[in-house]
């Protein structure tokens, strides 16, 4: 029997999905399960979208552009620059979402063996691509007493060896919902210039940002057109995760020419999707007004209910739509299987994604659970209930003499 | 400045599409341009398909499961099933197109630096994946002379080394247009078990068969539960190219887990996509009774204008949509660059793919083009038309004697 490939055997299991089993039998014995343990969004995608695809009158579903429909490339980068990012439409490519764009800067900035240094917690597919890409992701422990900020020029700098070719952030942060400074940002670039690294942003969650400042890309550093590189996607801003439309965003020409090359591999993003993010891009800019206000009152709502709970930590929250907190508990994957197999409250359990598989670094965070605040307030507070009732009843909670 | 990485350099371009820019050149200068070099059909998507994503109700469109909405992997077995192969629905992994499939067999059957024997001519985006898979394609040539068949059992074995891991097939081929026999087949199934190799097949043209006898599946070959692996789309056969839906088909439990692995790490593929695909996988069996009719009149057609003409030489075509041929020129790239660049025949020219980038071993098959025959009756006979008068006017043709 050939053995499967050693990438295949060893790539993490998604943290996000791995209790899926569980939830799924809770259900089958009449439980509701809330789901706050991945980044789905409960918002209505935009009318704009709908009509597109509704409307089209494309008879045969053809492929399009390696690097996507030109319309929806001009577009994109109209958006952008709406934004403060100046970037042309050939400076774009068009992704199968966010996931695939992460994937071709990856496989085009790093050769197998190469490093890439990631604040950790981090976005757990991150594992997932540096594996499948042979790629070593150096993570670097930020802390919740610290808000997860990004660590200093010099805290990067005692990770850089002759094999590190990449710094990989996500700003805002999943899980850690951090925003990062401008001044933060600019340490970080004189790093990527001093030793010549790609500075690789994931800045999918760019619209959620509760803070009086915009969030500064990574195209909006000066000095680093041949260094930087921006994966987006239109997943969370438009409430399309199912749409996996994404994109690669570099001003580096060679660069971009290898990742249309891997775009050419794989053919074309999905066509009809693509016609109705065009359209959405084109909605007005109060569509996301609107939900920025929603996100930030669930804010509001989880940070106040979980401070409110004993031996809770609940670090700054600036942006995206997760909490990443830590419970007064022996183990977060302990617990968060504990909610699905043995506990309910009012016919109600809560799902979170244990933070194990957000560090790489073993056994960093291990009372640490992501919340991802995607339901509307009434079903968050109904969570944040069950929460609350379940640390009191959890066998193996730590009792307040053990949390200090 | 930092360095693209090696395989992104390394990368082949897409032979399909690298002479686009001299076709839009000749477009901007009036010329109409007859695109016989993409694997583009014209066809109509099922109605069943627009029906779908025209009415339904979603508002949100959120992520599916990683491995595909369940109503659609169940339907892609129940299909699978009525066409003889028999499998169940958690051996179906919803794919982004038969090119995820194909790069989930490759990172989850190989190592970097392990081997995989393609017969050549080869579709030319498996160089592509291998090379993203830092995976080695050992090529094994078949010749226009015998046929493009599959090479025999000692040949596949010559190539044999302790480093070979699977063996990659088309079946039937893009670009031959060969259909493998059960014969051929059982010898490779031997060789598979013999040198416990993983036996990868691409089967996305299988509906595609001009010949009296069904097209035998890899998952039709007793004994290779572990060992077969099928890589299908819709995007042929309901003319479905932009939808980007696939699946990755295996018994082998190990493997499905690496992949189902790699499928989590992408999150999802397309979601209204795999909706309209649910329903088109409906379409009564009529649908498809239609379209191998016309692609069998279209193949006609062509093979029987192409062996009027001096020179050229054609192989026996009994399957996908696809003739390689020889022509009487000096070089396949420069022909088709002429062809855009210097040609036009009553303001019209064609496109074909060079067969270079369908050769991994260097100068093999330089006088071969490959030509989809994805247009109409009509356009086609135009677009021999324009062949004819242009292998007559061609400055690098080969005359009668050097031809021989």
């Amino acid at each position: 029997m050939p053995a499967v490939s050693q990438r295949a055997q060893s790539m993490p299991a998604s943290p996000i999905r791995k209790l899926m089993p569980y939830a799924e039998s809770a259900k089958e014995r009449g439980i509701t399960v809330l789901h706050l343990n991945i980044g789905q969004p409960d918002i209505e995608s935009p009318p704009e979208f709908w009509r597109a695809v509704r409307t089209t009158d494309i008879k045969t579903l053809e492929y399009s552009h390696s690097a996507g429909i030109a319309a929806l490339r001009a577009k994109a980068a109209e958006f952008y620059s709406r934004q403060g990012i100046i970037v042309s439409a050939d400076e774009v490519i068009v992704c199968t979402a966010g996931s695939e764009a992460l994937s071709f800067a990856m496989l085009g900035c790093l050769n197998p063996g190469d490093e890439v240094i990631v604040p950790e917690p981090l976005y757990a597919n991150y594992l997932g691509f540096s594996c499948a890409a042979e790629v070593n992701v150096v993570p670097l422990t930020t802390r919740i007493e610290h808000d997860f900020r990004l660590p200093s020029s010099e805290e990067f700098e005692a990770k850089v060896t002759p094999k590190t070719k990449a710094v990989l952030i996500n700003n805002p942060g999943n899980p850690t919902g951090s925003v990062y400074t401008r001044g933060q940002l600019e340490q970080l670039r004189d790093l990527a210039l001093r030793h010549d690294l790609f500075l690789i942003s994931d800045e999918v969650y760019r619209d959620f940002n509760y803070t009086s400042e915009p969030v500064v890309s990574v195209l909006q550093l000066g000095g680093l057109e041949r260094h930087a590189v921006m994966v987006d996607s239109v997943s969370k801003r438009f409430s399309l995760c199912g749409a996996r439309i994404g994109f690669f965003v570099s001003r580096n020409p060679e660069l971009n020419a290898g990742a249309l090359k891997l775009a050419q591999a794989r053919l074309a993003p999905p066509t009809l999707e693509q016609i109705g993010v065009l359209a959405a891009l084109e909605a007005p800019a109060s569509y996301f007004d609107t939900i920025r206000e929603e996100y930030r009152s669930r804010r509001d709502l989880v940070v106040s209910r979980l401070r409110s709970m004993p031996g809770v930590r609940v670090p700054q929250i600036d942006g995206a739509f997760y909490a990443m907190v830590e419970l007064p508990i022996d183990d977060g994957d302990r617990f968060c299987q504990w909610l699905l197999e043995s506990f309910q409250h009012q016919g109600h359990t809560v799902m979170f994604a244990p933070a194990s598989g957000f560090y790489e670094t073993p056994g960093v965070g291990h009372r640490q659970v992501r919340i991802a605040y995607v339901l509307n307030q009434e079903r968050l507070d109904l969570a944040m209930d069950c929460l609350e009732v379940a640390l009191a009843q959890y066998p193996g909670r730590l009792e307040p003499a053990a949390r200090a």
